[in-house]
């Protein structure tokens, strides 16, 4: 329909946004004539009622599309026949549709049976499937049941692929040039059998156009000024490249991307023109590619040769939890003494029981005296402590649900700071723990 | 398209689940006619690339769901006009369309310009909108920039619905029977301003029907066997009811939900099958209503006057954050030790030095001596501890990647178990976790 809306160029001259309508369209007609592209289906009512967020989209977003397959839209829809029908009517433009979910062997799983009438094919049994359930379960020490049995039949017109994480096979369709694949929603058993089976399927089935970006973080200027900033390199990005913002807890994060057939090329020019924009911005940049915050403390540790350790009360954890995350952390990171209870910040990490009294848990003596605390107990360089209140409950009148103390030690003395982050617990536990962590950087 | 896909019963009379297409049938048809329905629209390059998860999504579908407005799909698309006037297309069949994303300052959020061409309106200056924006800057200490004062004006066409979280305004469109939002993709202020303004808004504008779910939790039993457990009670519920299975971890997770004009019958109604499903599974249910299981744990050593610390090593702290994120955990949760160097295990929990040479950290004695020592240092009543090769490092021979010992000491001595959850970082620390509570939830 868009050639029903006319631009009336007169009236939106006023923003600046408006005049990038033309590079969007520009990049939409090469989308369409040159790259391979995909949808996303994902399947359940509990992605539609938002009982389980959909990680298996945006996973499956990442890997298509650094493997440079373009992806169109994702789309959930509930188990519902006339849903899925509609959904892969609406495929026909694309080369590959990706389905998830569906496939389990209760009576809410309608997936196959719906896939076996919209090819107009029938199911039949397949000896491999049934062999690979049957192994599952001798592993699992359980007895199949008939439920499962029928599991192992798949559409007589499908590629059957192996699924050796479940009981749910995969399922290869093609349909003129395109080709439809439906994968189980379990997370962990779509990861693999993407992975390992089908996206190698793909990528010798399709010519892909090489795709690459580069995610520039920033922090410490907000998402206009950076723009303003930038906009004489931005204005001057060749053709094929494309840049994204996106602010989060204040960061900025800068995504600089294009196709382009020469992989070679392409690399070279996103290198360079990353080299340029770090000469406009360098001062704000605190890393690339999506590096959690929790990594760049780690390499800056490593770097000092440093170790680091932790007391956490109100982030009850999230710190070390987002450390340990990293692989190889252990080199640096010590670790936590979770000091919920007032009791374990006195009597283990030897606060004060006079200034807890005096200046109540939610201090600048508390916090101070939980980072030298562990810092002495866990023998370290370095350590971060919290103490705050991240809510509901707790609040008092001098200290209203989101203030957070936060106290670094280190070789060079303690520093510490007071925050207040806002009313909700989940938010105020997160914000802390990166304010924390960024404490931690900016001190080593 | 469903009319032209013929239902071949003899062909399909084979499999269980296909029988229960006949109900999912009346289950559409139902809705079709009755119920207020919803798409939900998420605009951004980043969501379908996978750089950001779609919190969103899920988030308004369980507001939107549990407010009585059903959803149909949600559909993630990139900041391109052509994907937004075709996603806008495909609505007429809803009453209620979501969109969030693309209402940034940059070049690159071009969700306003494309309505206002959509919508046939043209954009105007808005007192109010520019008044809340000069408000943040002033409250931030920042300087108003040109491109937000850009963000002040607003289609014509639209109600003007103000957003207090942040500098870009929601808008209220209506079309024939239909309501069109657009709101920011900034899951903060989306989610204040959507409770606060919108959903309200909606309530009085569409007469809904009142919907109620509830969820509950079983453990120690496969998804087939439960079927087979309930067929007859599945089988009875009422039209206006349905069942849906949800396994995930070593759980399955039964969503029972309807709509009915009277919510008092359907509450009572719902209440009474869920007493005849906890007569036959009863001894398999843990909890309700996606209760955490660190919430289960936490209500058990609340109701026992108990207390709780853990040891944490290859978990490296979720354990003590799965806990911490319940509101109220300080009253049965004392604290942790995270023990990621050995010399912590040694010096601060008084794991046998001995012990780590002729067993290794990864094995019965150091995870059984961890728990003791924490929770002798913590003085609680109970004490978990974990100690495993998470990896992708630190594997030997006797303890491949996936190795965990979990060990928990209480009142009445200690009891430990190995285990091997399998070769990802991610999924061998929460599954730990996870088996970590549940030993702790089963010894109290």
């Amino acid at each position: 329909m868009l050639k029903n809306v006319k631009i009336e160029k007169h009236k939106i001259l006023m923003f600046n946004f408006v005049t990038f309508y033309y590079r969007k369209s520009i990049k939409y007609m090469k989308r369409d004539n040159d790259f391979v592209k995909a949808k996303i289906i994902s399947i359940g009512d509990e992605l539609l009622i938002g009982q389980v967020v959909n990680t298996n989209a945006s996973w499956l977003g990442n890997k298509l599309t650094t493997n440079g397959i373009e992806v169109i839209s994702t789309l959930t829809i509930g188990d519902g026949e006339k849903d899925i029908v509609d959904a892969l009517d609406a495929c026909s433009d694309v080369e590959i549709i990706v389905m998830t979910g569906g496939l389990g062997p209760t009576a809410d799983d309608i997936t196959k049976p719906t896939l076996c009438r919209y090819f107009n094919t029938e199911l039949e049994f397949c000896q491999d499937a049934y062999d690979n359930i049957m192994s599952i379960f001798t592993l699992r020490g359980y007895q199949m049941s008939e439920r499962n049995k029928g599991q192992a039949y798949i559409p007589k017109a499908c590629r059957y692929i192996p699924n050796r994480y479940g009981t749910a096979p995969c399922m290869w369709f093609e349909k003129g040039r395109s080709v439809y694949i439906s994968m189980p929603g379990v997370p962990f058993e779509m990861k693999n059998v993407f992975e390992q089976e089908i996206l190698p399927m793909l990528l010798s089935h399709f010519k892909v156009t090489p795709y690459i970006n580069k995610v520039v973080m920033t922090t410490g200027v907000g998402e206009s000024f950076l723009a303003d900033k930038i906009k004489d390199w931005e204005d001057a990005l060749p053709e094929f490249l494309s840049l994204a913002y996106l602010p989060q807890h204040g960061m900025v994060r800068l995504r600089l991307e294009g196709r382009h057939p020469n992989r070679d090329f392409l690399q070279k020019t996103i290198d360079n023109e990353i080299d340029k924009l770090t000469k406009i911005i360098g001062e704000h940049i605190f890393g690339y590619d999506d590096t959690p915050i929790a990594e760049a403390v780690l390499n800056k540790l490593k770097a000092a040769g440093a170790t680091l350790s932790s007391a956490e009360s109100c982030t009850g954890g999230t710190i070390a939890k987002m450390i340990t995350e990293i692989p190889g952390s252990s080199e640096a990171f010590k670790g936590t003494v979770v000091s919920y209870a007032t009791s374990v910040k006195e009597e283990v990490l030897g606060v004060s029981h006079e200034d807890v009294m005096r200046y109540t848990v939610v201090s600048r003596q508390v916090a101070e005296q939980m980072a030298t605390g562990v810092r002495a107990l866990l023998k370290t360089d370095y350590a971060v402590a919290t103490t705050g209140v991240a809510g509901p409950g707790g609040a008092t009148e001098e200290n209203p649900v989101g203030t957070v103390w936060i106290a670094v030690a280190g070789p060079d003395g303690v520093i510490s700071k007071k925050y207040n982050f806002g009313k909700d617990r989940g938010n105020n536990i997160e914000r802390a723990a990166i304010t924390a962590l960024e404490m931690v950087r900016n001190s080593i």
